[in-house]
């Protein structure tokens, strides 16, 4: 066992603290990574505030990770020594559902193995990536390609994914016209990947602040959801609409966006059920649909696709002990984009 | 102009009464069609008992039309004196939008002109198919081939392709698993098409009643709703589920019936919003989405399809003096499947 520095909630109101986390022994098919940075997802915040559900604290979150092989068990040959890896969301399923099989994990029908706040196979809880280091099954790790600067890699292991899976499964590109809802962290990577792809994309956020940088992440218009006519003028406009909000949203007005066998796809979700007139569904023959991060293969594919174009988030990094700071400024959306901790001021 | 015998409903709360309508003259593009049989659609309630909104009164309703063509205007190609055919849920479209161009004249931008209780281009309100004729323009009127029988072939206007079509588009077919929620008129051609389609097919009844029909029209599988136990032991199955039932179902308990990339098609529609639990499409990246008619070229598609394929409505043949009662059974779900109007009853 390895005991490494950390930060963890001991409990729903309290701030974050430094302490320590064990980590298991490198098994056979493990790898120990030595973390380099570590992003803040909205859904970090979510969970130590026990908003979607009760968890065990004291909790270490981070589930987008990025460092480097330090060990490796005895049967790991995917991985060696000194490669550059991630890791995100989920860092085990039970590789035996249909869903596991078809190589889509985060779908495991036992339910995949959080990378914190689930029971890992040992029956511990995982703890997350704001940590020195972390053992993970070398089929749960990533290969991050070098030129993706090393800082800014690790919200493609959440927020990267989270967008790349839908884009791509609902064919994004040439000639699609895909919109994004919400310009955060997510929001600002769909911009950049489904642009990438090639489709038409057009921000929708609920002001015009951020209109410059979508413009420059590849957007090709930008429209204020706090203006009614923005719906008016865009009704019946898109095949795919990308809603990266977990606020409620009138259902209503974004479905009435999408044209003929157009799909609004929530990657962000409130914990009430949002209204959905069926009417408003037979219109354009319209869907409505959820998708969550994406498969460990699908997210190799989405690194090398992002390797190759050129694509990263935009972030801010900070030290560990500005966490909590970092939290209130996620909650009033004052980032762009992305929160990165620099795992080295956890070292001292 | 030329006055016919009807039947019509005075008011949202009045019975139906004989009577007559007017039909337009016979323009250049149009076909005047005597009908035979007129099947009788729960639309068909919903709308003269202004449920659906207000309507004009007298109305005559009616959208399940078939019969054979008496006269036809001077520009009229596709049809001749004699030609058995049949009209649907619209009698004509704006031709122009995105949507008619691709065939979908369902989904008209415009809004399509509604069989009855909609505005005809000539200013006139259209006045369905309880009567003995009807004047449509050749390019909203379907042909319908012999070897269906003619005292069946009425209710595949609205019935056969509410079904047909998203079957269709979400691909039924050899490996698919289809459930079939209710049993009623479009649920029983659902079982069929999608039988016939190749798929494997289970039928989701309130109760047990109809399982031998279920069975018999080509269900493999049958299951009560009211048996909390089918939506445990069916959970993850679906890959497609066509819902038929108007009333609101608990979206999330059906949603959890869907496997990967499953999708839950409404096909009727409840007037007030349902609930939808994003965390549940989350799962197995579900969809729900809504489906209406067909387009004018998939509804001859469908007729093909039914003809070669043997399928046909099972009906129960009414004189049209019988249509109020008729309209009490089928609020009681008493009816196997579907009634038509014989309209020859309407000509004495």
């Amino acid at each position: 066992m390895l005991t490494v520095n950390a930060i963890a909630a001991p409990s729903a109101t309290e701030p974050l603290v430094r302490t320590t986390v064990e980590r298991r022994d490198v098994g056979p098919a493990d790898v120990l990574i030595e973390i380099a940075y570590a992003g803040i997802c909205h859904s970090d915040i979510h969970t130590v505030r026990a908003e979607w559900g009760q968890v065990p604290y004291p909790l270490t979150v981070g589930h987008e990770i990025v460092g480097h092989v330090t060990e490796i068990g005895s049967e790991v040959t995917r991985y060696a020594v000194g490669d550059r890896v991630g890791v995100g969301c989920m860092v085990n399923s039970c590789r035996e559902c249909e869903n596991c099989k078809a190589g889509q994990e985060q779908y495991c029908l036992a339910g995949n193995t959080g990378t914190y706040a689930a029971v890992d196979r040992d029956g511990t809880i995982t703890q997350g990536g704001y940590s020195t280091h972390i053992v993970v099954d070398q089929d749960f790790v990533l290969r991050v390609p070098e030129s993706i600067p090393v800082e800014k890699a690790a919200p493609l292991l959440c927020a990267g994914i989270t967008t790349y899976s839908p884009l791509a499964h609902w064919n994004a590109g040439p000639g699609k016209r895909v919109a994004v809802v919400g310009m955060g962290g997510l929001g600002h990577m769909a911009v950049k990947i489904a642009a990438a792809m090639g489709a038409d994309v057009t921000v929708l956020s609920q002001t015009l602040g951020k209109k410059e940088d979508g413009l420059a992440f590849g957007a090709g218009d930008y429209h204020a959801t706090s203006d009614p006519a923005t719906f008016e003028k865009l009704k019946n406009s898109f095949d795919l609409i990308i809603n990266t909000v977990s606020a409620p949203i009138d259902m209503r007005a974004y479905l009435g966006l999408l044209r003929l066998d157009g799909t609004l796809v929530s990657v962000g979700a409130p914990p009430e059920p949002l209204p959905v007139q069926v009417f408003t569904l037979f219109n354009n023959r319209r869907s409505f649909a959820g998708s969550s991060i994406g498969g460990i293969a699908e997210t190799q594919e989405m690194l090398d696709f992002c390797a190759e174009r050129g694509i990263a988030p935009e972030v801010e990094i900070i030290d560990a002990e500005a966490v909590n700071e970092a939290y209130e400024r996620v909650l009033k959306s004052d980032v762009r984009y992305r929160f990165v901790i620099d795992i080295d001021s956890l070292r001292k």
